[in-house]
């Protein structure tokens, strides 16, 4: 086993996540926003189709929503699937993508009704380590590329935490990290069509294969994963990362409470938030009508946008990657809900309003502040009336980022509008470090 | 649909080989090699325990020399696995990589009895082209970057194939060749291991997945795969490839046919086959012992041995990429059958001699000749005795390249080695075109 291997491997075999409050706070809060991320899909038709191709084969594990039994790997497939579905599901600044829906897909693939809940957390606090140390070590290179790291990292955090919650020893775990990584992928052409969730959904298979094919089919795989010449960092990245940092700062704080997870309102791309969130402010105090609107400016850091892939949206799906789609509903008073972001075409004549919206970048006008949450990120919306009035406001933590929170009630709200039992839920995910996973299974299937 | 992307699927759509006598030859030539390979490797242990692992599930598809019925990915994945497991099947300079083991493994795991053999071989002569094109437009920096081609070219080469067989339609071909793509994987880490057969079995699997996610669960995903902005040819190379060429040399001639497929007598890796044969004609002229030995001097083209990347093997399975080990099995007359590729020790003895090897790259001494497979390649064998002489020669057409093919009666040892119903396996090859596959099926399964 290569130095750099060996030293992840010893990283994830002694984690003690569970002596931090802050931490197992973060991942209880993790899993009720993974949870009603996925039960809100589960009447998408999408999703009802893949459950019927998941069914065909059954097996030990279960389906968030659907009260049946399929194989490990499937059921890792339709939950990481499901739960990023809606673009609901967290996101991450050090991932640079949705760390929550292929983790805990894997994990619950994984677990049975007497898999521990203090031991589920941890494992999970790992992974999320694991992904946003895989997105510091290879972005923004590897993202720009055209990586969709939700896909890339996920297979191997996912896989870590698979490692973790079973206690595999260290050989045993670095070929399972090593199948991950060799089924890594994951494509941002797919940004906008449903193989962007399908990524989630992937990678988590793909280490619940790779858990299977080590434990179960007995291949021996290579414990190289991390070599210095030929491993992961110099094939999706450019260097290799300084791994004796990675040493000092493991779990120092955990990933998952700094930066911290980001939670949503709304189901489009976490990249808009802050462009929402100006806008909709922007239209509380000004009350614009879509005929007063002579042009909009939206103003970025470069790359600020990269994830904000789609300009001329045809559906409002493709309009969940859209800053003009969503900065024009903000600012026009339209509520951002579910409908606005399904599968069906956008009206013809919102489509040529968007033409209105202008994307700018690096203007000396704007600029992030100090406590901007990711470093340096921004948007600012600036409206011309076609009386000649401006408006504009600037937003860099927005609503359900780390710094400007959801509450606690809003989080309740968001998983009531998705399950009648969201009391229940929140009971028993709030003391699931002291019980099994049984219950809370029989709640959420 | 973006232009590239176009083109390619038109491509795949509007192919005839079935016209070609020569393409049809080589596939015919291909499939029998592909079948000899596999049944080689049904007594292995690794095999035998991939087998239990698919069994659990029952499906439609059959495995090679195993007359059980699974699910169409998991034989994807078996027939995939096993056929590249002793690094026995063949490969191709455009490729640099096994193209049979992944898209005969995906055809056959959405064939049945009734698949007609003219389709089954058009698709697969499509499937080769697009590999060999997919390596020509992203290699060699693709390969020496650190990916496995056989994994990651196969995935979208097998979902070629697959959409060929099954006469799809422009958007669905492009979606299911997207999905591919976005698992398109396999690292160069993972070389000397039993993951290396695996990517084969990934590579069949994921397009099988493709086919599947489309035409069964209802996936729409992007149909821009090959976007020259951030599609394949960016990610996994760096420059978008002249598509007007592809266009224009499409099948002119076939790349089945030239550069044609290369057939292995042994099962170690073809990088090491110039290497292996030049060793051995030395032996013959010499007759070396291994005492007589004092110095072996290996010299090829930069960048020449980048597969072989075993420099001390600990077993016979590493020992198929070691360059060292094969050369001095050979100069000692040893026979380079199965049993020295075995997963099992090698000698320490033999160990130590192998410090007796050099590599050297570049030197003036030697070059490839005019008719060199791949062009430039050769590998050039120096024996410096203990008594001072020095014996040496150069192979650029080893045996089993197409230039210097195996015979009709080589083949049909080999597959005999492997099958005792050898004879029967031909003759159905051979009338493949006029018949469906049922009968070829039961004589292999």
């Amino acid at each position: 086993m290569d130095h750099q291997t060996e030293t992840i491997v010893k990283l994830i075999q002694s984690s003690d996540p569970l002596q931090d409050d802050q931490a197992l706070a973060a991942a209880r809060t993790g899993l009720s926003d993974y949870i009603a991320s996925s039960l809100a899909a589960v009447q998408e038709s999408a999703v009802a189709k893949l459950h019927d191709y998941v069914a065909r084969e059954q097996g030990p594990a279960t389906l968030i929503g659907a009260n049946i039994w399929v194989t490990a790997q499937n059921a890792a497939l339709f939950n990481g699937f499901q739960a990023h579905y809606l673009d609901y599901d967290d996101t991450h600044a050090g991932v640079r993508g949705h760390p929550s829906a292929p983790i805990l897909s894997a994990l619950l693939a994984v677990s049975d009704a007497d898999t521990m809940g203090d031991e589920f957390l941890r494992a999970y606090i790992i992974g999320v380590e694991m992904m946003a140390r895989l997105g510091e070590s290879v972005n923004p290179y590897h993202y720009l590329h055209g990586w969709h790291a939700t896909g890339t990292f996920g297979a191997i955090a996912a896989a870590a935490a698979i490692g973790a919650l079973k206690h595999l020893p260290n050989t045993r775990l670095a070929q399972v990290l090593g199948i991950a990584a060799t089924q890594s992928a994951g494509l941002r052409f797919q940004v906008g069509t449903a193989v962007k969730p399908l990524h989630a959904g992937l990678a988590a298979r793909a280490a619940v294969f790779a858990y299977e094919a080590v434990e179960e089919a007995g291949i021996a795989g290579s414990t190289e994963l991390f070599n210095e010449a030929n491993g992961y960092f110099r094939v999706y990245g450019t260097a290799n990362p300084d791994i004796a940092k990675w040493k000092q700062t493991w779990g120092k704080p955990w990933r998952i409470v700094s930066p911290g997870l980001w939670f949503k309102r709304y189901t489009f791309c976490s990249a808009a938030m802050q462009g929402a969130d100006a806008a909709q402010s922007l239209y509380h105090a000004h009350r614009f009508k879509a005929s007063d609107i002579a042009r909009i400016d939206v103003f970025f850091p470069k790359n600020g946008d990269s994830a904000l892939l789609v300009r001329a949206p045809q559906t409002g799906e493709e309009g969940r990657f859209c800053i003009e789609y969503i900065v024009w509903l903000a600012l026009t008073g339209q509520p951002l809900e579910r409908a606005a972001f399904a599968p069906t075409p956008i009206p013809e004549k919102t489509r040529a309003e968007l033409l209105k919206v202008q994307r700018n970048y690096d203007d000396p006008e704007w600029q992030a502040s100090e406590n901007a949450q990711p470093k340096g990120r921004y948007t600012a919306v600036k409206v011309t009336t076609r009386s000649g009035k401006i408006y504009s406001t600037i937003v860099d933590q927005p609503k359900g980022s780390p710094a400007n929170p959801l509450s606690q009630l809003e989080h309740q709200t968001k998983l009531s509008q998705a399950s009648e039992n969201a009391t229940d839920i929140t009971a028993l995910i709030n003391r699931l470090e002291h019980e099994p996973l049984g219950p809370l299974i029989r709640l959420i299937n």
